[in-house]
């Protein structure tokens, strides 16, 4: 039995969430102390002093104040107005699966209400099908839910903070430092706790229908991850197809044709481009995360539900992933103290070691923390089953389990910063590449990307190896789960990047010193590398998730192996190994055709709207954040149905061997092209910033500004943007969505699948 | 029984051998009566009158003549001279692994002289393990000979040929393409057949040894295949680099920074960028698809000796497959009359229906071929081995097996053009981003290759279904063997391509009138897409050859199942899947290095011969031959040794099942990357010439040469010189090599691998 009682893990679950999300609260109003100059509606400003304590250049000039409060403003209405118009297209998306859920899970038996036996605690009675049926979709409407507030407050935060980290700016790069990772603690908290405090409380409360039917009982609960992924497949790629066509139509009209500063005002596209960042990187990647958080928790409680745990009803045991995660709030909490309050950022570069420290240090004191929730929380020895056979697991497994998922979360992000960082050689040999110009600078950039994914990949095989050595499918789960267990430390630097990105553009566009700029690029050139350190953790804990989720599926559709040497596997294998091209090709071509239309538009504003150029006459913002939005819109659609559709049409035609083989195809090779493209567009991202910065002698051989080289750094930059933003974090949702759709509808396909097959 | 006798297929295999050869030799004779000026080393030139029966424009300007003939005798040197380094490289390489198979193969039984019980014909006695190692060495010798000597006569064809295009190109444009395309026949006839007889002779020289041990025999032969694709990966990559160098370097320096135009003599890296064209994409390529079919022959072959044709003796049927390339050179030679004798191209627009046409008619009458082999060498009933169970197969089966890998190609080969022609949309789509600059065309390009994966990997997906449910890996096999039975019209149409971007050299070089150049671009644009429906077969081909190694591989090393769900499968699955990017990081790498190094080397000569720029001054091309062969041979070796010995050290440490997750992983991912990348590049050459052709308003509109769109393009064409000839047709390479290294390693593996797994 578990050292831990069951009253005591019904208190430390809840309690842990409130903690997060009290601490997430609390950050919050140490960056609403940053005043901005508020803005009256009917009679233009009502104007504040801020307040400050030290005096530097600019800071009680108010014009700029107003300036940057009316930026953030009309930032902060395009993002929720665009989130607003996407959620209710989602709306109806959610109903209509929601629906879908429904009758197919509850055609399994035929509609039938009547009880069953049970199919793994033998001699037991389970819920009808029906039931199953009914709670899958509750569980999915609130997965779906609580992906969409988790995203929707992210970019609440995101937009309150920009213009606060802008004006801390004046003050130093530290104050500034602090109110961008602030706001990000806030929305990493609130994402980790409430993801936590739903499933709790969803758990508890189908229980009282389930009662001791737990296989019934988490079967349902899968649902929720399956929401999750679903509302941040199309937050990613709307949001990310928004983003990438206002920047690369602002910079390609802006930077190569004008020759105007990036987020320069007189651009129409820079509202759009500062919105897209909002709604694209915090509230697309907000929503990501929480899938992957949310899918492999419910991977990982499935396949214990199955196992002694569930059988034998140890409720202790069973939450072990609930109680990892709550741990992971209070390490992170402690994490974060480090950077907010024990540190101090004295100069730009104290950054980056900052954020680095930060993941160290959550990674050294979650493996504590682990420890400590492996032996309280679990028996010391209990059994597993996998794929029909039984396994022997101790408690220390599974912390092994969990630890090397961190350990191997870590690795990936360090190898991340390695490969997009440009204080290392692989960005600064891109950045030298383009003295012979943009050809060489792209093939360069893409063999990088090609080279960064050899490290990760062998560290998610180890990860894999050892954890399914030790115990099956559940240590592939908790694996995952362990990678993500950090999560509120991870979403904190991650956010960190585009707010302040936003910070820079304000800067900009509230016509601020070039010392400030200076400040708040050299926060946003970490935030890059941040960024894709977030993007390697979310590919990385999707491959396991999706692994564990496959294994999942696996043993609900009651396949024994799936051998890639019989023709229905493998050609599911070779077909899934293709659909992240698929996929790329659909999403690369939206973001392009987008940023052609925005080009035009661009252009046409430029050309018909006389005095834009000299600053004496505003542009036409709200038309360009309309084609964003159209675009985005529209184009979500089909590599949305590709990835919702694919499972639904392999399994009901070609049977569960063949989506099997689907599945892992696809995570396979997703896996190397989302790497791949983040860590590719996240060097050009970063090359262009080095060759921009000038901070050593061999990168001002390549500077300043506007010369050839940098001409071809911002041409590789260019091409990153739909790379990184886009496709690349897409993909980790494609491969994580099929698996869990295929793990919901796994009873359908095994009582009707294969239905082509069948017919020949 | 098969219909036809064991006499007669002695007869009719090596019969059909004979008659490729002597219409490869009579193809060739056609060719020679071109003539060109002859050169006396000695004493300048001895001028002949070209002979001629119309009058054209400049058609006896003597002076071009002998220009023409001096740059084809310079390519050809070059070409010769790189290949003879590269050869003695490989035949260190060749001695060094013959020893290596030689040492593994012969520890399986301790080097044991002592006959063993067989496998598969049980209470026979078979030839020792010993016998086998060497027979596999000597094998893998004679497959790595034919496949440097099918690279070298391509080499010397193309070479021949290219001065005698252009000359031909002053008569009309029918006249140039019949030249380049007969040398293309040449090479074409004198490949297939030769391969098929050596293969052929060493069969029937073994069998003197082997008597009636045919499970020996046929297990030694495997060693041809690897032989052939162990020198094409050299071949391949080194080539590859070799071409791409030179040409990324010219083009940089040429088109881009001096406003020169291609392949001008003023550029010092012309003629190593046409002696590259020749070794890469004729001497490369002709190793490669050789490889393919040596090695799918082999995998029929020995998937054949161990079902019932093998131990029951049957000659006739067991040489099915030799038949059906028999078969296969006869199909090819009336399809090459269609050609060049019935039909006469008048126009341009006449080119890329005639060479499609060539595709359509081949794979016609192929069909029927293969419809009256199947009939006459096969049972019409016969026993097939599928890991372990027996299957009854039908002769038809194995028709329809053949025939679907043949009519697969074929729509592989369509789609390819389809991507890759200017004549449709989604090339002009490319050529249309170029509009908004360097940025949107790479944008779309990518996208189109990745697009363009989906309909040939559904392709392949039916025809592996198809022929594995019909006839196990034995289908497999044969249907790639299928694929590849008119390999003498696709390596014709294949190498037309090159020959005909000589010639536009040359042209340009000998400073002929526009009208020629124009004629030959004609030639060039055609070239480009048949060469990349040519890679696209070479990859469709190997993606099935692949799977049926995998299959003799697995049957070999004795393993059952392949389970994705043991983790052992799993991560060999998921870093097999990441090889292709390991692969291509290095080649594109070194591609971006050697060009670099070009780049510096060709701008020295601009800046530091003074009249080079007027023309009144040669460069020195020496030095740029020098930095292409330098690189080439210098980068080859490390990824040559990743695809080498990744079966290897995988085989050894860690044991059949992950090497088998490794082989799939590594096919399902390798065949994307490699079809995307070469339809890319080939996109964005295509996108370029059709800016630069104008032939249609929308085309004018973008052009012309030199404008902003043109030179967006030129960046595009250079990007993708890397993806579609070097890393993109070596990967098809890595995928096969890797296969059929396993399988002949097979038994080694089986008796000692997986020494790590055994250790923990």
């Amino acid at each position: 039995m578990s050292a831990l009682s069951e009253g005591l893990t019904q208190i430390v679950i809840p309690l842990a969430s409130l903690v997060g999300i009290g601490f997430a609260l609390l950050q919050w109003f140490l960056v609403s102390r940053v005043k901005l100059s508020s803005q009256d509606s009917s009679n233009g400003y009502k104007q504040k002093l801020i307040e400050s304590d030290e005096e530097e250049e600019g800071i009680n000039d108010l014009e700029i104040s107003i300036k940057c409060t009316e930026i953030q403003h009309a930032i902060s209405v395009g993002a929720t107005s665009f989130l607003f118009t996407e959620y209710k297209y989602l709306g109806i998306f959610m109903c209509v699966f929601g629906a879908i859920i429904f009758l197919f899970l509850g055609s399994v038996k035929g509609f039938s209400t009547k009880s069953e036996p049970c199919t793994y605690s033998q001699g037991n009675t389970c819920k009808p099908a029906l039931a199953n049926a009914f709670f899958s979709t509750i569980a999915f409407l609130l997965g779906a839910l609580t992906s969409v507030l988790s995203g929707y407050l992210g970019m609440k935060i995101a937009t309150y903070a920009n213009a606060r980290t802008t004006l801390e700016a004046r003050k130093g790069v530290g104050k500034a430092f602090i109110t961008a990772f602030r706001s990000g603690a806030v929305m990493g908290f609130l994402l980790a706790a409430n993801g936590l405090l739903v499933l709790y409380v969803s758990i508890n409360l189908f229980k009282l229908y389930y009662g001791d039917d737990w296989e019934g009982l988490y079967e349902s609960i899968t649902g929720y991850g399956l929401g999750g992924s679903s509302m941040a497949l199309f937050g990613r790629v709307g949001g990310g197809i928004y983003t990438k066509a206002a920047d690369v139509g602002a910079d390609l009209v802006g930077k190569v044709e004008r020759n105007i500063p990036e987020d320069d005002p007189r651009n129409p596209a820079v509202i759009a481009d500062n919105v897209g960042d909002n709604v694209g990187d915090i509230a697309g990647m907000g929503s990501d995360l929480f899938g992957s958080y949310a899918e492999s928790s419910c991977a990982a409680l499935f396949v214990a539900s199955i196992s002694s745990f569930g059988i034998s009803h140890e409720f202790t045991a069973m939450s072990y992933p609930l109680l990892i995660s709550s741990m992971g709030i209070v390490v992170c909490l402690i994490t974060t103290l480090f950077a907010t309050d024990l540190f101090e950022i004295k100069k730009v570069s104290d950054i980056e070691p900052s954020l680095k420290r930060q993941l160290l240090i959550s990674t050294v004191l979650m493996t504590a923390g682990i420890a400590v929730v492996s032996f309280f929380a679990l028996p010391s020895e209990f059994t597993l089953f996998n794929f029909g056979t039984e396994k022997e697991v101790k408690n220390w497994h599974l912390f092994f389990c969990v630890a090397i998922g961190l350990w191997a979360g870590l690795i990936i992000g360090y190898t991340t910063e390695y490969y997009t960082s440009n204080a290392y050689s692989p960005v600064q040999d891109v950045a030298d590449a383009c003295r012979t110009g943009a050809a060489t600078n792209v093939i360069f950039g893409l063999a990088l990307g090609y080279k960064s994914v050899i490290i990760p990949i062998f560290a998610i095989a180890i990860a894999i190896y050892v954890s399914f050595s030790l115990a099956a499918m559940y240590g592939i789960a908790v694996a995952a789960l362990g990678m993500l267990s950090t999560i509120a430390t991870g979403l904190a630097i991650d956010a960190y990047g585009p707010i302040s990105d936003n910070a820079g553009g304000i800067a900009e566009m509230a016509g601020m010193s070039h010392k400030i700029r200076e400040r708040t690029d050299a926060l946003d050139a970490a935030g890059n590398t941040t960024a894709a350190i977030g993007k390697g953790f979310a590919i990385g804990s999707a491959a396991l998730v999706s692994l564990a989720l496959f294994g999942a599926y696996v043993s609900r559709a009651g396949i024994k192996t799936v051998d890639v040497l019989t023709p229905k596997a493998f050609i599911g294998l070779i077909v899934g190994a293709m659909l992240p091209y698929w996929f790329s090709a659909m999403t690369m071509k939206s973001v392009g055709s987008a940023a052609l239309k925005m080009v035009e538009e661009v252009r046409r504003q430029f050309n018909t709207i006389p005095g834009l150029m000299e600053g004496r006459v505003k542009p036409d913002y709200a038309n360009c954040v309309k084609i964003s939005t159209d675009a985005s819109l529209r184009e979500m659609i089909p590599p949305g149905a590709l990835v919702m559709l694919t499972p639904l049409i392999v399994g009901t035609l070609f049977g569960v061997e063949t989506l099997a083989g689907v599945l892992a195809g696809a995570l396979v090779s997703g896996v190397q092209v989302a790497i791949s493209a983040s860590n590719t567009g996240g060097a050009w991202d970063n090359a262009k910033k080095y060759i921009e910065a000038g901070a050593s002698e061999h990168a001002k051989s390549l500077g300043p500004k506007g010369s050839e080289c940098h001409k071809a750094a911002v041409i590789g930059d260019t091409i990153g943007d739909p790379l990184k933003d886009t496709s690349g974090p897409s993909l980790n949702i494609l491969i994580k969505l099929m698996a869990v759709e295929s793990l919901v509808f796994a009873p359908f396909f095994a009582a009707h699948g294969g239905f082509l097959f069948k017919f020949i």
